[in-house]
């Protein structure tokens, strides 16, 4: 579990943040937006939504730093971190992950994966 | 802790949501940006790179749907949320939660402060 005896309870059994930050073409970093996160981030939260899936929150984020990585989302409590490029591979953090508590092993990214742990706070 | 004991290592000691969610003017439920939630979350930021916080990222989110209590924010892993209006509220978040895990239970949000836990995917 997350947080402390005394904490609240959580509002939200996951927050799942899909970084949806568009770069200008050709910034050296990229952005999820310009890989294609956006569509995708739309495609899980219908999904979500048509699951009937009520305690968990599908969220746009800003910047999530990890670009170059991109398309990135993560999941907290769990801060389970996802690199996805399709239909299918969101359709398996879903079904697997966000329903099941099953991560995704051949997605996930590791704090080794980088970028770097600079600039965190840009 | 989060996660499993398999899971990898956090990617960042704290991740901070901040809503900068901006709704059209007259919208019944509000928004984060239309109670000046943006100059709040760039003040955060920007006192967090002055302290010389490395290990937290202070993000930009898009709705997190707790509109009505807004400017919200949240901080995982532990899945506190927080009300702030003024520089003075996000000084002591930053000082007493951010940097000592200390939570500042005056401006706290629990799950009863609702708004409700409907439409949580929207």
């Amino acid at each position: 579990m997350s947080g402390r005896p005394t904490d609240p309870a959580p509002y939200y059994r996951l927050h799942v943040f899909c970084c949806t930050n568009r770069r200008a073409d050709g910034h050296p970093r990229g952005s999820c937006a310009a890989r294609g996160s956006e569509p995708l981030r739309d495609y899980l939260k219908q999904k979500a939504r048509a699951a009937g899936i009520e305690d968990v929150r599908i969220n746009a984020a800003g910047c999530l730093d990890r670009c170059e990585l991109g398309p990135t989302m993560v999941i907290y409590p769990e801060g389970v971190w996802y690199r996805y490029e399709t239909r299918e591979d969101v359709d398996e953090i879903l079904e697997s992950h966000i329903k099941n508590g099953v991560r995704v092993g051949r997605l996930i990214l590791r704090p080794e994966d980088g970028p770097n742990k600079e600039a965190k706070i840009a």
